[in-house]
């Protein structure tokens, strides 16, 4: 059987974990934090997640593993099947990845444990992010999902890519940033409400106490 | 025709470029900088490259377009068949990304400008670089390629990603980034030796000194 390797606190773990549900893929779950050296043996940068497929070979990287199980597991697709449309889904992505997720995650330490930023990172940070937030508002239909009437990956994404802004946006920059992309904060009401969703935050819940525990670990080894 | 937007001496823009001219694809190229407003028709975050297909739909993001062109113009694959392959072939690709190209990018102002990096900053790159390294040196096979004895999107993405570390490592890291990775530099010499690497090397060079006037037009409007 296919396992996930990674926490349920982490929102790139949740991404996978959301899409194996979705599809109806069989998985389980292995529980290893970025803190062990264990986790080196599934994944080479040391990143969350990584999963073990069932004929044992190890894959890292969220979207690399996305395209595998979608071509692994065509149940229930989450790319559309047109060549146009399956490129705007992985546009999306990356625009949700490097503008929105991993720019405004420079500003985590100064929202979780109240860092002075850096005002030229903040002047970074926020350029990134509009253009982001343009592309985003752009590219996105929400007819009622960010590429049409279908859920694909570019949902998933965007659901969980969106938890680091939710926090660092009113926080550190004063501002909504899901608000500022039209019809977004209605489609993340909609994601929300699905069985899949509650039981991944279910799961994350569940984690918290002691995915803050390592944290406190590795600040005061 | 397919139209390549973008300028010859982006190293994104001819990873896209390498892919056409390996496949065989015809294209026609539109010289537009990032400076440009009109780049905003077809790229939403106003970022190089983007193309325009043959039914005219506008696409950006390198990998996003490099997934694209691999759907529309199955001929001369440039990912494997295997679908753990092909995963093996992004989670290369991502690491480039991210690790070694976007993170030492942070730090081409200080090799081009001489602008005085941030003792944190080098601390952050350094401390990302070896994760990829690591990941990069673990999962490549140098067969004589990347993946295997068949060029890839992996080799491709590989040698424009390392023209920022090859500047940024010996000027402000104090080290070569390429020969850490074992079996890289005689993968890169092999690469740089093709007639497609050529063609788009002398572009490259050809373009170089309206890229710095555009440069020069930027820091000083």
């Amino acid at each position: 059987m296919l396992t996930l390797h990674g926490f349920a606190y982490s929102n790139y773990y949740n991404i996978v974990k959301h899409a194996l549900l979705e599809k109806g893929v069989a998985f389980e779950e292995h529980t290893v934090y970025t803190t062990d050296p264990e986790l080196l043996q599934v994944s080479p940068t040391g990143k969350v997640p990584a999963i073990t497929t069932d004929n044992g070979a190890h894959l890292s990287e969220t979207t690399a593993i996305l395209e595998y199980l979608e071509e692994a597991y065509p149940q229930h697709p989450l790319l559309p099947q047109d060549t146009v449309a399956r490129a705007k889904v992985r546009q999306i992505i990356k625009c949700l990845e490097l503008y929105i997720e991993l720019s405004t995650r420079r500003l985590l330490p100064a929202a979780l444990m109240g860092v002075t930023p850096d005002p030229q990172v903040i002047e970074e940070v926020s350029a990134t992010v509009a253009r982001g937030v343009a592309a985003l508002n752009e590219l996105s239909e929400f007819r009622p999902f960010l590429c049409g009437d279908t859920l694909t990956l570019a949902d998933i994404y965007c659901r969980y890519a969106m938890a680091i802004p939710q926090l660092v946006g009113p926080k550190v920059l004063g501002m909504d940033i899901v608000a500022q992309i039209q019809g977004l904060p209605a489609l993340m009401e909609r994601l929300a409400a699905s069985e899949v969703s509650k039981r991944v935050d279910s799961d994350m819940r569940a984690n918290q106490d002691e995915f803050m525990q390592k944290i406190r670990e590795r600040q005061n080894p």
